[in-house]
């Protein structure tokens, strides 16, 4: 189901099958694991046992002394580079933790985080060798919970890192790396003139993004210091340029090979194995290549943070926010980098607030590290507000979304975070889930009905594409963005858009670092909107060239030539007229093959996306089990380009924001030990804990791109914690505030309500 | 040693290490044999025994049915176009041919021609399953020679092949497929006027172009009609598209992806291995891969033609060419398709001859379809004349260099094909040659020395370049062109020129054929020239755009921005200059990536080559050894890219000409089955049999190139047959008018001569 606005599109707003579709369907794909190069050896990585310690030393003399192995690399084996703060795409980082969290140098602070790497010429005897590593540990205490992260006197992670209070460096050591605030308008006089206040706290668990795929990297360092890397990723620059970084090597002798990805959600973002490859190769002379096991992607590769949230918010007789407040502490994990950022620009911005103030922290402990995860921190915010919002109206005696709308940001709405929002679809997409059928369905006994918004922002940054034209009118595109969710195709559409070509027509790949501008990371919803817009310029580009190919064909000057609905035509001359196919056949008599390029980098545009849900549960009060009856996600897609990957993405980001709801949390024993890293003791959902989930396209273009596009890949898991919590709220009569809402919450929730 | 001329050049004219050089040296370069996918079969051709036979039925019943047999293709699996006429960049070619030099469909024409293909789980099963494929032939007669082949009654080779007499189809059955003539002046009239006239004829040997690197293929193809191909071949567009017309498979539908490759030197043009690969895919649906062995390269992939060659040539008295005649019969091989036209273009192009006429042939006979070799047609045409002018300078008692210098061509000089020369270097060479110490050096008994010259004159076709600026001020370039002779360099270096930047600034890449514009085959020495040309446009065009971000980096309109000797810089504020390098650093804040674009597509300003060598020899009068001592070519390059790979260029020429000259034959039984394909029976020269190749680079610029780049690939193999066979008549006073010079022909020759 859509709505659809705007222009007449031919291709846009279509649904073709995705040009890599067959070759995954038949498992034809390449992927990291299936690189094998002459000569390769295996690699195995040693991991810390230990959630917190010191390393005295490492002893690799036994390991290397295995027939069969070749290399042993460790921290030592990194250039001696003063530590640096740099920015890599993804906020600033310190080259220090980068480093330790690809191996450890002075201390580890989370248990799995790697100690040293093995390169042998079988994976059994690598995996023989790391046993023969001796690592000296100081054992410490470890802590796994952001309270008690944040307490005096709590283990200390790391000596260097102190609060950044407010912008300001304090100079106190401390396990809050920072300390973030929004503040808009008069927050006392604000909540002074609330007729209802509500205030509440939740806590949500530490999670993982879950791919299927396990990190994969082969790397191979040439004696001229050509480093090529094949590997899984969301960015082939953004890795180029980490392990750059990481190994002070120059940009221009990395290469950087994406391969098909199964799955990344952000956390694969970040590198892990890659410089370890590189490090083993540089040592051998051989390709070396590495793949985790599931612990590994568990225990070692980022989760989202978890998070402590208090929310306080204030409403006026007439049901307007008058005031809002939220204080909110991000996991971090073992090294500084929550994206706090990003979840104060989210926690208020589906409202029209006044008077507003954000505080979030963002607070080291001994847990992996965390990386992004489809709409970093926003989920978490939203899980709180939403369930805050939902409890005010039903104070104020108001249906939720009538509350909802009657607050909505609109064009003109400035965020706490000062940001004035252009014209965006959240009324829209409150109305489309407002008007669904599903939102009248009469409920049974211990059955709810819940909804919330949720708001992510997109983002816009670089991207380039170029474009080859064919002999016979088709057309080779060449593109730097990690295909995860059908992008190849989403893009290919708006290039032949532009050229009255079909989607099938375009040919569209995705190159390796040196092949192409630079693009980056598949992430932050960007890649339809801003490689979809590069390929829009590229197409302008071609259509250029190939006026004045046609004018140079009819003998005409460039600017007799005119296009329009895929045919090239005389202004003034009704029998001088090809259409793009009939055009490309003739390059090569006016002056040989038509090449077109576009880079663009969209600093103001970006359109947010909202996305709404209404979900039914049921409860079993014996068991606390929670059952999903029905999911409906309405989301402002902007525009649509291919509505049934615009339905993927809505449908994958509600089954995880489900998984969250209800499943998976990371479960730490006393020792700092995660004690469920496999997919039989982490839950994530199955086809058969699912409802079919209903999907609703709003359509309200951005006017910051050319075809409207808004992005649509994160939205969608930002409001089900909170509409599923709600829902419970409505079959039981108990709010929970902590994720995961297992059974056994649920249940201990329904027994403290019992006994009043 | 180089005669520089022209511009002062920073990065042109300089030694760059090759980008390519250390995995090359290292072995870590991947080439055709190193591709394995995952699921891969391999697979093996089935050849004909016959150098002549029909073939009533083929019966793969049994191959298939043998366990681990997975696939068997024949001819009959090609889709049913119906034949006809296309231009695949080298010639007009008829697709039936086409497809039967690839796989046999109703006859076949020389030993050692593909009947089917076998694709099994391994190469042992494939090989076995050949001897179970029944091919009922109807044995005819051969005929291998090309006077024979031309003869009334000759065995027929195709019963569709007409002569094609003089641009017109004589309707006529024939082994001979096409007769051009070009004529100038009044040749009557010119031989009348002769004082000295001289007629010899010649005959060439087959000879083949003796790449290491046996030719493969891998094909996958997917279910959705995607074919990928991974080959080692000159051009992977024209592979592609040889591809595309052999299968019936639209170009957008197949990826040809280049591998390194070891040696081509023309041979590797033409597909033979990678349509059946498709097909056995398409069969299996599983990558198959084959590769030839070293018998099938001599027995099944082109030679250069052998010839039969009469030439006759008039002076007058004070030693003016007055007029010239050449009959020139070329044998094709077992399809039509020598290149007939270019050893016509060639054959008195040294010269300046008022009056002159050329007959040339194209002749089918029972051998192996000839391919391109280096400058084709040219060494057997100047093998000819270069030994009719030698024995005219004696009669006219002129010094041989003085003689050839008298009667030069010119800028302004019309060849007989009709074309009027633009500035080139033929005297320039020549003198190069005339004042080398080497042609002062005296002379022992036994010993002698020749000279001669050759041309070529080079071509120009489609190259297409894009380039893309990383944050260090290095740059990523993509290209198209195979690398044989270190064209990544040479090309980096033309971009690297225009923007101040150094070789090892320029990250050069050959990509596939979807990652790039169209770009014809590295052949016809075009790839310094037009390629390198396309690497300068796109500077020009990076160059163009990084402007326009430093006049908004300066907030100056762009008009007031220069760049010279690698700067940027404000025209009238000397305080606003940037390098290349500090101005890529600050591409981000100016508005995202930059990638520069071009395709260029030259039919004028191609700039043809002359080389010439002085050769001495010494020759064993009892053996009839031909040892060479010395050996200096001479070149003009337009101007020397990289005078290093310009001197390799001219080397291995040489060397490939010293092969032709004395040892290089494929000796034919008389049932026309080659006798010695293999390199111990078929001796090209090795490192023992050759002095050094003494080269000097002469550069007159061609003014139809921006940086006056001829190209140099193809002229040096020209003259040196001629050269060795002046320098044996020096040594002797016999002069050898056969191809290969052999030790038994030299010892009939004296004996001949002693006979008197």
């Amino acid at each position: 189901m859509s709505t659809t606005e705007g222009a007449n599109y031919k291709v846009i707003g279509t649904r073709p099958i995705r040009h890599d579709g067959t070759d995954k369907v038949l498992g034809r794909a390449v992927y990291g694991g299936d690189v094998r190069l002459p000569g390769m050896l295996y690699g195995q990585v040693l991991r810390s046992p230990h959630a917190h310690a010191r390393i005295r030393s490492i002893d690799v003399s036994k390991a290397v002394a295995l027939p069969g192995v070749r290399a042993v690399t460790t921290a030592g084996d990194f250039p001696s580079t003063a530590d640096k703060r740099m920015d890599l795409g993804e906020g600033v980082v310190s080259l220090k933790y980068l480093r330790d969290n690809i191996l450890a140098s002075d201390k580890v602070v989370y248990k799995g985080q790697a100690v040293a790497g093995v390169a042998a010429v079988d994976l059994h005897i690598a995996e023989e060798a790391l046993a023969l590593i001796q690592v000296d540990y100081e054992v410490l205490s470890p802590v796994v919970e952001v309270r008690q992260a944040m307490r005096e006197g709590a283990p200390l992670l790391h000596e260097t890192v102190t609060t950044k209070e407010l912008g300001e460096d304090t100079g106190r050591k401390s396990n809050i790396a920072s300390h973030l605030r929004h503040t808009l308008g008069d927050l006392a006089a604000g909540f002074a003139s609330a007729a209802v206040v509500v205030e509440r706290e939740f806590s949500t668990a530490t999670v993982h993004q879950g791919y299927i795929e396990p990190h994969n990297a082969t790397a191979t360092w040439s004696q001229d210091g050509q480093l090529t890397i094949w590997t899984s990723t969301q960015g082939a620059f953004t890795a180029r340029d980490q392990v750059a970084a990481v190994l002070d090597h120059p940009v221009s002798k990395i290469k950087v090979v994406p391969q098909e990805i199964g799955g990344g959600f952000g956390g694969k973002i970040p590198v892990y194995l890659e410089p370890v490859a590189a490090l083993l190769s540089r040592k051998t002379g051989h390709p070396v290549k590495l793949i985790m096991t599931r612990p590994d992607v568990f225990q070692s590769t980022g989760p989202t943070p978890g998070s402590y949230i208090r929310v306080k918010m204030g409403v006026d007789q007439g049901g307007r926010l008058v005031a809002a407040e939220a204080y909110m502490a991000f996991e971090a994990g073992g090294f500084p980098g929550a994206e706090i950022g990003a979840g104060a620009m989210c926690v208020f911005a589906c409202y029209y607030i006044p008077n507003a103030q954000v505080d979030v922290y963002d607070v080291v402990v001994n847990k992996p590290k965390s990386a992004p995860y489809r709409a970093p921190c926003a989920p978490q915010a939203a899980f709180a507000v939403e369930i805050v919002m939902d409890e005010l109206a039903e104070k104020l005696g108001m249906d939720p979304l009538d509350f909802r709308l009657k607050n909505a940001a609109r064009e003109g709405t400035r965020r706490v975070d000062g940001v004035v929002f252009p014209r965006i679809g959240c009324v829209e997409t409150l109305e489309a889930i407002k008007n669904h059928p599903n939102y009248r369905i009469p409920l049974e006994p211990n059955q709810g009905r819940g909804v919330a918004i949720g708001y992510w922002f997109n983002i816009g940054f670089k991207s380039s594409v170029s474009a080859s034209v064919n002999e016979d009118g088709t057309v080779n595109l060449v593109e730097g963005s990690t295909d995860i969710g059908g992008t190849r195709t989403s893009i290919a559409m708006q290039f032949a858009e532009v050229l009255g070509l079909a989607a099938e027509d375009i040919n569209p790949s995705v190159v390796d670092t040196n092949s192409v501008g630079y693009t980056d990371v598949t992430g932050g919803s960007r890649v339809t909107y801003a490689t979809g817009w590069a390929a829009y310029e590229a197409a302008q580009d071609v259509k250029a060239q190939m006026i004045v190919r046609a004018a140079k064909l009819w003998e005409v000057p460039a600017d007799q030539v005119e296009f329009s609905e895929g045919v090239f035509f005389h202004k003034s001359d009704s029998s001088k007229r090809l259409n793009f196919k009939e055009l490309a056949a003739k390059l090569d008599q006016t002056g040989g093959p038509v090449v077109g390029s576009a880079t663009v980098k969209p600093n103001t545009g970006v359109g947010g996306a909202f996305a709404a849900n209404i979900v039914d549960v049921e409860v079993d009060p014996e068991t606390g089990k929670v059952q999903v009856l029905r999911f409906t996600v309405a989301q402002d897609a902007g525009k649509a380009i291919h509505p049934a990957y615009v339905e993927g993405q809505m449908q994958g980001g509600s089954v995880q924001g489900i998984g969250w709801a209800l499943n998976e949390e990371y479960f730490y024993t006393e020792r700092g030990e995660m004690a469920n890293s496999s997919y039989l003791d982490y839950r994530i959902p199955t086809a058969l804990d699912l409802p079919m989930i209903d999907t609703v396209i709003v359509e309200v273009p951005n006017p910051g791109h050319p075809f409207g596009v808004r992005g649509v890949g994160e939205a969608p898991i930002v409001p089900p914690m909170a509409a599923i919590a709600n829902a419970i709220y409505g079959a039981t009569g108990v709010r929970l505030t902590e994720l995961p809402m297992r059974p056994d919450r649920v249940v201990a929730a329904l027994q403290a309500q019992a006994a009043g």
